[in-house]
């Protein structure tokens, strides 16, 4: 982890999103682009990187992973699980000083739905913050649906909470703020990285209440007023 | 577990809240009671569970756990941790055949706050299913503030969800129907057993949030109408 003082957080920052092709990191690449920051979306194939890039629009650019990871203030990860730990492990250099932002959920899938797997590192957040040991990592945008980032009809989300966990103050408040430029979203601090392993699980419960509910669910913590 | 249909699930069930004289016990049991339900507050000392029973009123009646126990319909385990495995353990017989809920949040405590323990079995819940064979356990209760539940000046609780979580149907509705008796609380089906580890851990993440923000924080999820 950087120190602190070392972190830059500008106040526009260049948001790359690595494996951003997925609906996740489309979404979101989509939602701060509409809200005037500079993002690039970054996958394995420049060329697929480059026609999503054109979908989301907003003057979003495409490159590979590596590409955008050396080219950005601040690094999402959005990749499925499967692919967390090898795109990683060749991206400590190029993300190196960073603030990289964690959306994995490690999650397995069978006839009764989504739980939670075992990561030796605790969560796919710690995992991260092992294999990039000079960039400060926070985890966050978990419980958000991609459908509704990804729904051009609702310039506005529905309020919901985006809890935002990570060891270094300075990093969770820049990432607090990156959530908050996405209207109906609010960032809240959620705890330290050790405890980020439930949240990602989570995600879990979340597939079972959107399938008894019909729903697209997410969270919002009650009695607290952040802002 | 039991098979449902001999689930017994009074519309108006007589509920032992099994280490009922913790914040957490003693704050269900005065929302029940005063909701009407018929409630005993159990204990391992029976002078101090009916002094606690005094305390909440509402013609709440103590005992020692084997007794309440033994004469309810449901029981609410709410020990602490280090306490839970004994206490089932001894419980087997006078719980089987009941509806078990289970509210317990393994988690242990440092300086930099709480952190989730690890729990063979993935979860409390499910260690008291393993404990209890004969029974049907639901996971629930694990977010709401004790000192919200305890607040009399608070004859509503601003709106919050509990998650209820289990493998039967007929168990989980029940059990939803319990939270509703509760103004101000919703039940929301949560998942399976299987995912009710990362739900009881989720109880740390609260409790960085009560630090941050000087708050009681719940939950609530979004875009669902369950009833």
């Amino acid at each position: 982890m950087t120190d602190v003082s070392e972190l830059p957080t500008p106040d526009e920052p260049t948001i790359a999103v690595l494996g951003g092709t997925g609906d996740q990191g489309l979404g979101l690449a989509y939602r701060w682009a509409a809200a005037g920051l500079s993002v690039r979306i970054g996958s394995r194939s420049r060329e697929r990187a480059e026609e999503a890039a054109l979908k989301v629009g907003h003057g979003v650019i495409g490159g590979t992973n590596e590409e955008v990871a050396a080219n950005c203030d601040v690094a999402l990860i959005a990749v499925p699980w499967a692919g967390h730990e090898p795109l990683l492990d060749s991206l400590s250099g190029p993300l190196a000083g960073k603030l990289v932002i964690d959306c994995v959920n490690p999650l397995g899938f069978d006839k009764q739905g989504a739980y939670r797997l075992d990561v030796p590192e605790g969560s796919a957040a710690e995992q991260a913050q092992t294999l990039l040991p000079l960039s400060t990592v926070v985890g966050a945008f978990h419980h958000v649906s991609a459908v509704l980032l990804l729904d051009r009809e609702r310039a506005e989300l529905d309020p919901m909470d985006i809890l935002v966990l990570g060891d270094v103050r300075a990093a969770t408040d820049a990432v607090q703020g990156l959530v908050d430029r996405i209207p109906g979203l609010r960032g809240v601090y959620g705890g330290r990285l050790r405890n980020c392993g439930q949240v990602e699980a989570f995600t879990a419960n979340l597939i079972s209440i959107n399938r008894r509910y019909k729903s697209h669910a997410g969270v919002a913590i009650t009695d607290i007023s952040p802002h």
